[in-house]
């Protein structure tokens, strides 16, 4: 019983921890630095808040929308972000074609986790508000997940989510 | 029928230009500026970015949650502001005792618009994850608004929002 309430107790220290979020009493006197909403994964480029907020921008300026699911202590989250933020044209073409959104929490649209809650996970939403799952990555058991090493697919998929679904007008 | 199309015109040149996203194009060779969480609500506060944050962290924390509903080009919102993060008080009680949001677009959640979207509006809800409708500010017609001389009222509902609907453990 001891070793069970052991175990629940180091989960929830690890949980804590690793979420990342500095405990307010530590900080309180230190200056803060505003967080941004780029969280690194390109500062040159035009975050949206939420995804309420990017379903906006998306229907209006008729433009797919790329969400952006990750985790700051998740090291597949972390080399993947540096491919995304040092590759010019993926940064390119996300600026220019694309609304962006980076999220480290979960929405409760059940749509953006066809597959399940799991980072990094990368998911277009055509700009009729149509999530598209059929826009995946390689891995059959975690379909849409990038590594560093999918950096061309990842930009022949933001190809694939520029040509819409329907095309209306 | 010209009249009503001018009109409409010139209220989506309002709306477009109101919204206050740079277009992409006229800035596309400029260095911009990350843009922060906090929009000058209080950069030493600790922001969530989405409701889904905030409830989390809420509920994780056993903190209330304010959410500040505000638009950038709205006077009313902007003079709230001021007052907000310029009022040590305010500031101080917000950093220690709350967990802080502030949307420019409104959740798909409608208890967080209980008398209807409007800006500025501020909604307190408990940790138990329940819309402290009861807290109120002094105008019928709008009654989650504050004006920059309602710092006060806003301090004391923040006290109140303190006093959690139930105390469990």
């Amino acid at each position: 019983m001891a070793k069970v309430l052991l175990s629940v107790f180091l989960v929830l220290v690890a949980v804590s921890s690793s979420l990342g979020k500095p405990e307010k009493n530590t900080v309180k006197k230190e200056k803060r630095i505003p967080q941004t909403l780029s969280r690194g994964w390109g500062d040159q480029l035009i975050w949206a808040q939420t995804y309420e907020e990017a379903l906006f921008w998306a229907r209006k300026g008729n433009k797919p929308l790329m969400v952006i699911f990750h985790l700051e202590d998740c090291p597949h989250s972390q080399s993947m972000k540096k491919v995304f933020a040092e590759d010019k044209e993926i940064q390119r073409i996300a600026d220019e074609d694309f609304i962006v959104l980076n999220l480290m929490y979960e929405t409760t649209d059940k749509h953006l986790s066809p597959d399940g809650q799991y980072v990094p996970r990368i998911i277009f939403v055509d700009p009729s508000m149509t999530v598209r799952a059929d826009i995946t990555g390689r891995y059959a058991n975690r379909m849409y997940a990038y590594e560093p090493t999918d950096a061309k697919l990842l930009l022949s998929n933001m190809q694939k989510a520029k040509k819409f679904l329907k095309t209306e007008l």
